[in-house]
């Protein structure tokens, strides 16, 4: 069998780039001849998780078709997320947490979704259903997911099983989760050194809704105005970004980690639209989004909705 | 909690049917107000089954969207595979062995699907990982769906999984599988008093290869000319039935399930590509299939890649 390569989506976040790492693992244990890669940059908050646990990011790969024939999708499955060349290969398996949307296969496959808070809460039970053991470092690559993907359980997106699967992996990973927790999503929300480039990037997923091409980025902050306050810019940016792309909306959120509040700024010619989805109006590029933190369980589901 | 439908493909089969039957009585076990349901006429395999273990056949719907607003889809998961009104609902759960492909949801959900032979060798895994027992006439059509779909362990769909599952579920049951598996196929593959246009509504399946409009229809036969002597006929109505309907091709594919052989009826403007698509050239309307028993992984890959 040749090899098997697993990865999450693109503009990477902890749960994607552990996950990749994780089931690799696990699938090697099932003697499979898997690798781990990934698909960009990796963030602060994920580079203080592998360091934590003693890992090294997996390889950056361009385009999947030059590399395998078989790839293994962690943490998404939307086309246009994944890797490019992703057409070409067979997708043997999926473990996500996210809607399905833009996926297809000719041949049956492994896809196990479930709508929990996080990926390494399935494969907590994965690994469980196959008897195979978490060692310490492991366990701690998907507490770290898990706290990075709930902020800490705070998200709507956590689930009772979230819950339970962190205190489970915490007591593998020798590690206290709340102090841990903290320290790792601190490390990921300090946005002070962090260029509007780096903003824009660090997790930025593509959407279509409807009609509406539209980008949906989201950072975690513990200071919000080391956002807002260059809002200025970051509008022209995201302007410059919607014209080279053909998009209609770019809606980037901004989410207070320690408040667990939001606000987005929102450009394009479907911003107006997108504001009213929450039943605000735009008010000089911003929306107000109290007690909003999960872009997939608050904002994409509203966005769909609506346009 | 509303009532949640589940139920499997239009045209149903004995897996639809008992896989619907079976995941409604998991569900009910585990507190959900779940009815099973069925979107067309049960064949006289799935009768057979229903019988032997003391059920009655689901009921039957018309537009799902009139009778509930969340679903569970079981043995399938293409939109024109399943019920009409289907995008008006909520898709909660998808527990499927097909490839994936015209499916879209706005939220995340519950999606298993495995590449085994049958459903119920998956909803098999999912009684043991709810820790739910599986009673005697439970296990009794779980075993029903797994000899129909593998045509007793002979389909190349089949998998150890299956057989496995399999004999677990014939002791469970009390039944010799070999015995009962025979009984059960030969009450559906009596095709001498079908009409024709029974024949071609047993289980047909609507697929788009490409551009190419399609329905690959598949029966069993314990005598392929209970079908073949009324050829002329059989050509006739498949092209009403193309323009009625728009399509490029219909393929109807004739399994002899003694000697795990078939012999397809293909006719549309697209008919001669898809003989082509195995090697073959059209006889007559008609394509020799040596081996060939499994839509799934004989005949629908080799189709899709080619058109």
């Amino acid at each position: 069998m040749s090899k098997v390569l697993v990865f999450g989506h693109k503009n990477p976040d902890t749960d994607t780039i552990t996950s990749a790492l994780v089931y690799a693992y696990l699938k090697q244990q099932l003697g499979v001849d898997a690798e781990a890669v990934r698909l960009g940059e990796v963030n602060n908050e994920t580079k203080y998780a592998l360091e934590k646990f003693g890992f090294e990011a997996p390889r950056l790969i361009e385009n999947v078709a030059n590399e395998a024939s078989e790839v293994i999708l962690v943490d998404h499955n939307e086309r246009q997320q994944s890797a490019d060349g992703i057409e070409e290969v067979k997708v043997t398996e999926v473990i996500d947490h996210h809607r399905i949307a833009n996926f297809e296969t000719s041949d049956p496959l492994y896809y196990r979704a479930e709508p929990v808070g996080c990926t390494a809460t399935i494969l907590n039970k994965i690994f469980k259903e196959n008897n195979v053991e978490i060692p310490s470092n492991i366990a701690g690559l998907m507490l770290s997911a898990i706290v990075s993907d709930t902020l800490l359980f705070k998200s709507p997106t956590c689930t009772e099983q979230d819950v339970q699967a962190g205190k489970e992996l915490a007591e593998k990973a020798g590690v206290d989760v709340n102090e841990y927790g903290l320290a790792m999503l601190k490390a990921g929300a300090d946005l002070s050194d962090k260029s509007l480039e780096d903003l824009l990037s660090l997790d930025a997923k593509e959407f279509t809704f409807g009609e509406v091409k539209s980008i949906v980025a989201q950072v975690n902050a513990v200071d919000i105005n080391d956002v807002l306050n260059r809002k200025d810019e970051l509008v022209s940016l995201l302007n410059k970004n919607i014209e080279e792309n053909g998009l209609q909306l770019f809606f980037f959120v901004v989410t207070d980690i320690l408040n667990n509040d939001s606000t987005a700024v929102v450009v394009g010619s479907a911003a107006e639209a997108a504001a009213k989805a929450f039943g605000k109006q735009l008010d000089n590029d911003l929306v107000d989004l109290p007690g909003v933190v999960s872009r997939k369980k608050q904002i994409v589901p509203v966005l769909t909705e609506a346009l």
